[in-house]
């Protein structure tokens, strides 16, 4: 999918919402475990819920390695299901890859070919020439950490390296690398005032925000710092909306806190005259 | 495996070396690929042929994730392979992994319990509640990317933060999390000089090393600086070793070549007077 395609399908929809696909067995209802394939039937059924309030999903692949080669079934299962049923649809696979060149090529082989996705996330840490084999795919996005919403995100990403956040040196160095307009960014939520400091850096790029919701972040307050004349952010929700009930009615319930987001973002877009 | 059990192997097999199977199905020989598993069988006849040679097998998950379901499945019957065969073995799942915290235990879940990998590369970006749940797991061991041997690893690992060189504050950072002791370190051998930093911080860690051989890294030189009283070092060796020849005398010529560096080994540790 190319960005114009992204915005057309936001300004189409009038949401900005992705749902995070983070299936946890001890979470979802009990009736699901019965199923052959309880972690793509749980997705499924979210998916034929929510599709029309997002533009996007985005599968933790953590949740479906814990399982092994029957987790990895069930997200091969629901990229197809995704990709034959709701093309329209933004697909970010959340694996936070990163190595030296060809190794990196191999990921990118992984998520962008076999697994057929629209994107990635990648860590940073090993720099330009572990993130440039993702970058050599046409009409694919690679969505770069540069400041997490965890805790762990003041350890490293917010220190002075010569005399710039680091998160902030992340993202102006990844701008100079060959293949840079593939590039997206993760900014967390928790924390709206960076997102200032990062349109300062790229005004243009999409940012994919976690930390909405759970995790205490205002989508008001990152939208009113973070938005762009693109729109140029994904908002990312997961438990908030998978889990909004653990029983029978967890359909219904996800479907009402999706729209509940994506009612706040359309009159955020409208005031905004999107 | 605990660490005292590696160092016991490393003594009596009188070798530090770790093999990194990372199988690329263009570069082994064609008379493999008519086998239902290529992958598998190739790393039984790689294994089969070395393991009195070295300490520890290393397949980077980049090179099965990329064949999708079939590519999993090698892994998991490598693992299982190894672990059956050959339990003295120090298993490394080089997956340079790392999410927040619940999704970090799906990460750790997947390589020290499905799986049953004896330890994992985690990086370090994310921080702290990044890292801290694989070290939770007794007697496995988190191997966290500190100074890599790839060009990229000056973009950011080598910059000076607080003063100091982002990859000593990352290992530095690391010594104070809960259950440190089951932290090791990636130090890549390209930059001999740098065992002397990370040796200051660091002197009873173990190291693995990637870089000798195809990537140019010294043995000597890295043993000189980057040894301990414990050893104290994993040498890895991938495509010097298993791409000896990609012809039908593949098994012999790997050998050859793991020998060729375990020799060395033997001098070395002969000289350290182990």
């Amino acid at each position: 999918m190319t960005t114009q395609q992204l915005i057309e399908q936001i300004k189409l929809k009038k949401s900005f919402l992705c749902v995070g696909l983070d299936v946890d067995l001890t979470k979802i209802p009990q009736h699901l475990l019965e199923l052959e394939d309880s972690i793509f039937e749980f997705n499924k059924a979210i998916i034929d819920a929510t599709h029309d309030l997002c533009v996007s999903y985005k599968p933790n692949t953590a949740f479906y390695e814990a399982y092994g080669i029957k987790g990895w079934k069930s997200l091969q299962k629901t990229i197809n299901y995704i990709n034959e049923k709701y093309p329209e649809i933004f697909t970010i696979a959340d694996a936070k890859r990163g190595d030296i060149g060809n190794t990196s090529t191999m990921y990118a082989k992984a998520f962008f070919e076999d697994l057929n996705f629209d994107s990635v996330t990648v860590a940073p840490y090993m720099g330009k020439d572990s993130v440039e084999p993702f970058l050599a795919f046409k009409d694919k996005h690679t969505i770069l950490l540069a400041l997490t919403s965890n805790e762990g995100a003041f350890d490293f990403q917010t220190k002075f390296i010569d005399g710039n956040e680091l998160y902030k040196e992340v993202i102006e160095t990844s701008k100079t690398w060959k293949n840079a307009e593939n590039l997206m960014y993760v900014v967390g939520a928790t924390k709206a005032e960076y997102f200032i400091e990062v349109r300062k850096i790229v005004p243009d790029s999409f940012l994919l925000v976690p930390g909405v919701g759970a995790q205490g972040g205002s989508l008001s307050e990152v939208c009113k710092y973070g938005m762009n004349k693109n729109v140029g952010l994904l908002i990312n929700s997961s438990r908030g909306i998978i889990y909004a009930s653990t029983q029978s009615d967890f359909v219904q319930k996800a479907r009402e806190e999706a729209l509940k987001i994506k009612n706040e973002m359309e009159e955020i877009l409208r005031n905004f005259n999107f």
